[in-house]
């Protein structure tokens, strides 16, 4: 039995900012105290800062999901009719909502590893000018697929449609320019490029979208987004925030303030790019077509259940990485660049799937992907970037 | 600006184990409580079963050198003649605190890289049968040279002389039978295997080394050993303790005592093994003719100073590791094996390396010292390994 450090390196929770874990402890503070207004302004300031919007932005203590249900409760009625786009796993999240809340949806779907094209959006908007609301994935996790919110954005701007859009793995990872675009609801989420654990969703609001909040029917109250701004005015939240997750977030927000957003978004998308030249080199397949930077998904070798690698990187390398989900899983395995990712930790996993692989019998050459990771980290001239300590 | 995790892979601090920094939040415990006797006594007997000795051990609010002190002040009068074998910066601490304490040393002195062998010992004690003590470091940390205190215990076990074993970094890294070797005084650090930050010495002494203790004359207050042994019986320290890290140190302990000691020893062993083939097919040469397993040094490629290297890693990779010391500064570097240390990070370094030899102008070839490091996992089928989750 040998030292096998405990790695998280999936696309949700991601690696914790160490600063940040220890920062929950001084977790005794009261939320309806001077206190915990100047921490909950300050972290209301700087994520609006980080997402690069002048629109509202609200914290909810929900995963991800009830920040996606919060944007179905807030703009639209029961009887609405709704255009979803659906890429994948989280696609499917939204006709499932729309179902709930009794919303007639339009699936605009794309096969598992395909996107959903801005034409088709396009199309579909001006066949039904009815269409109160467009959603989509900004990032499809599941698939590792990318969408063109931008294209996606300037077709729903003509219309009288929210664009709603899931940025949960997208925030960090990908250029959103929310309120150049028209992404009227944008959903992001705390476990992912934020770099701090589960608990947290983020709904940007637009001036559009605050319009179709006040004749907007469906039934709310915990998700009341009015409500939580006007409670956030004061520097409060309308129900018991999650305190220490919001002091872990301050000094997440602190330090993606310190590096930029620009540059968090470009070391996802260098390590995906590097990720993506190590799998061509070690003769591995994309899923996707349209891959992003939140995360890469690789199809298995042929005859081989992915399952296998995920397992055996948990066993030889206490490491874990995620297996497709739905119908995906034992197709594909999925390597995660969002948040707090660097090429340390790309070098080691690349070398521990070479393993993997010539332990299954592939005919692997041992250093061959971890070349291909270099190349792309010696070409970049990283050696010049200025490091940001801890 | 890309994101770089800031690593310490230095022979001292070690990694930190994550459960064991997590449990120093517990501090708010009062010293001359029950639940802090239970707390100390656990340690204790924890520290005691990890060492594998019968002998008593203690532990001191103090740096390692503190520890070594203690074993001068607590053994030897003034005038008392030492025999000290010195292979490095640590041992010539060795002849600091002799000198300090007013103790004749003669002094068995190899040139850094090497080490003093036990016939030198056993011939030093044949033709002078004064000495009181004889000093080594089980492990030389600043030239990564190992001693054989095993054959030094048994030449000094025939004589009157304690054997003295500075032992900082050769607990977790090398075999050590306390008892049968006949190690009088042994000296740890919590910094060290022990996964846990600086603050802490533990002294283990022998029947032998506490019937010195009572005639020997050298001042001592602070770090009296009979005191602490006595406070020690009844659950407590002779002065305020340092809670915070004996929280830490039972986190640490239980990891250690379920990984195995002798597994710690392995890992250190296989890493310190992979180190030397990667450096071997790199075309670096190893500055130590005895090395161990806590640290390997490196000599830098001709015409390069280390430190060159040292600042590379940093720059390139917030990865902090360490320069030689002394006049071996600028020559060598050293790579660390000790404590919490696993194959994932070996990997990394082994390709970070690569790339700052690369933009040294040096002809490597990316990924050929990462497949060193693989091959020698792969030969150890490491697969078959249980993992110790977290």
């Amino acid at each position: 039995m040998y030292i096998k450090k405990q790695r998280l390196l999936t696309p949700g929770p991601t690696p914790l900012l160490p600063a940040a874990l220890h920062a929950m402890m001084g977790s005794d503070i009261h939320h309806r105290t001077e206190d915990f207004r100047t921490l909950y302004k300050g972290v209301l300031a700087d994520l609006k800062e980080v997402l690069g919007t002048a629109n509202d932005v609200l914290i909810l203590v929900a995963s991800g999901t009830g920040g996606l249900e919060a944007s179905i409760q807030n703009f639209f009625s029961p009887g609405d009719e709704l255009l979803i786009c659906t890429a994948g796993k989280f696609g499917e999240r939204w006709i499932e909502l729309a179902k709930a809340f009794g919303m007639p949806a339009t699936i605009l779907k794309a096969e598992y590893g395909n996107a959903v094209s801005p034409q088709q959006v396009e199309e579909a908007l001006a066949a039904n000018p009815n269409f109160k609301g467009v959603f989509v994935q900004a990032s499809e996790t599941s698939t590792g697929t990318q969408h063109d919110v931008k294209a996606m954005g300037a077709a729903v701007k003509k219309t009288d449609a929210l664009f709603i859009v899931d940025a949960i793995t997208g925030v960090g990872t990908m250029p959103l320019d929310i309120d150049g675009w028209g992404l009227d609801v944008v959903i992001g989420g705390s476990q992912k490029a934020f770099m701090i654990p589960p608990g947290l969703a983020f709904v940007a609001v637009s001036g559009k979208a605050w319009a179709r909040a006040d004749v907007a029917t469906a039934p709310r109250c915990y998700f009341d987004l009015k409500r939580e701004r006007k409670n956030a005015a004061g520097g409060e939240s309308a129900w018991t925030p999650n305190t220490s997750l919001l002091l872990a977030l301050a000094e997440a927000l602190r330090y993606i303030k310190a590096l930029g957003m620009d540059n968090l978004i470009a070391n996802a998308q260098m390590l995906a790019e590097a990720t993506r030249e190590a799998m061509k080199a070690l003769g591995l397949q994309l899923f996707s077509s349209s891959p992003g930077s939140s995360v890469t998904a690789v199809r298995a070798p042929k005859g081989m259940d992915s399952g296998v690698i995920i397992k055996e990187f948990r066993n030889r390398f206490n490491a874990i990485i995620t297996n497709g989900q739905g119908s995906m899983k034992g197709q594909i395995f999925r390597l995660a660049h969002l948040g707090y990712f660097d090429f340390h930790d790309l070098f080691a996993v690349v070398a521990e799937l070479e393993i993997i692989l010539a332990g299954q019998g592939l005919p692997v050459r041992f250093g061959s992907g971890v070349a291909a990771v270099q190349n792309v980290y010696a070409e970049a001239a990283l050696a010049k970037e200025a490091v940001l300590t801890r």
